[in-house]
């Protein structure tokens, strides 16, 4: 594996390459040349254009994103709803989400990397579900990964699909459907 | 704009050849041929593929979606999401949803037909809502468009990005939280 300085400079390069010319112009030539490091020293490490976004697509410094410690169950859901509305919608970050979750749809060796995403992402949200689950705000047999899955899907097809803008009561309203439900009481 | 029953030819010939083919391999040249119509004829009434394709998805007849009235608002709601489900993984619907969907997300032009296709559903899903609330299911001021993307959104999340199967009791799992809410009581 690349030292970690060079590693985050292939991301980084390979990251703008995508947001700049979508995943069919990502060429490991194109981040040789941005990233000063050499195409056969790339190749080593990865052997593929889709193997190096994923590994950029979990491991790039731009793309962290923090578990938010709100105090509140609903406070921390809303900090995720808005933490992927800027993935989706703030660039240049939202330029390389959406070409390549786009082209992962396409490509089974890019889904392996877009889905390892998606579960680190799951990996460290499970705490924001330990810590409710401990101030008795959680009810009981809750999966984490349904609840993650509806509220980052609304952001999705609310932006991505429909192209419409997010109200700024967007996180309120779907945390709040999510928490209360929509039944009449 | 074409005779009906030309027309579905062409849709279908368009969709077949998404299915096949991805979105990059659709051309009107290809669609000509499968469906025997004149190209030039095509171009009459579809300035681009783009085009061409956005209409296939909201008018042809293999895409069609039947809108639930199991008697309750979550009958109809697991309804929903079972036809979404089924969108997304039976070939060769799911082919072309897919392959389309992910390709508009990097072309304005075909956006601007899948976001018809979504704002379509939505205009025929409103009845279910409006049932809903005469037979005193759903709370006051719920937005039948969160409710939806919601819902969309975490089969599209489980089954494109998370590539993992749906459990058979997702669309319960999914609705029950909708419904009921994840908070304590």
């Amino acid at each position: 594996m690349a030292g970690a300085r060079r590693q985050q400079e292939i991301f980084a390069a390979t990251l703008a390459m995508v947001a700049e010319r979508g995943y069919d112009g990502l060429t490991v030539e194109g981040v040789a040349e941005r990233s000063g490091v050499n195409k056969t020293t790339i190749y080593r490490w990865w052997p593929s254009k889709a193997a190096l976004l994923g590994d950029a697509l979990v491991g790039a410094e731009s793309l962290e994103f923090a578990i938010p410690d709100t105090g509140s169950l609903r406070g921390d859901l809303e900090a995720l709803v808005l933490g992927v509305s800027e993935l989706l919608t703030v660039s240049p970050a939202a330029d390389v989400a959406v070409a390549a979750l786009g082209a992962a749809v396409g490509s089974p060796e890019l889904a392996a990397g877009t889905q390892r995403f998606f579960a680190d992402r799951l990996a460290r949200e499970a705490v924001v579900f330990e810590r409710a689950l401990i101030r008795g705000e959680l009810a009981d047999g809750v999966d984490p990964m349904a609840v993650v899955d509806l509220l980052a899907g609304a952001v999705w097809m609310r932006v991505v699909f429909r192209g419409l803008p997010l109200e700024a009561d967007f996180a309120a309203e779907v945390v709040g459907t999510v928490l209360g439900g929509i039944g009449s009481r």
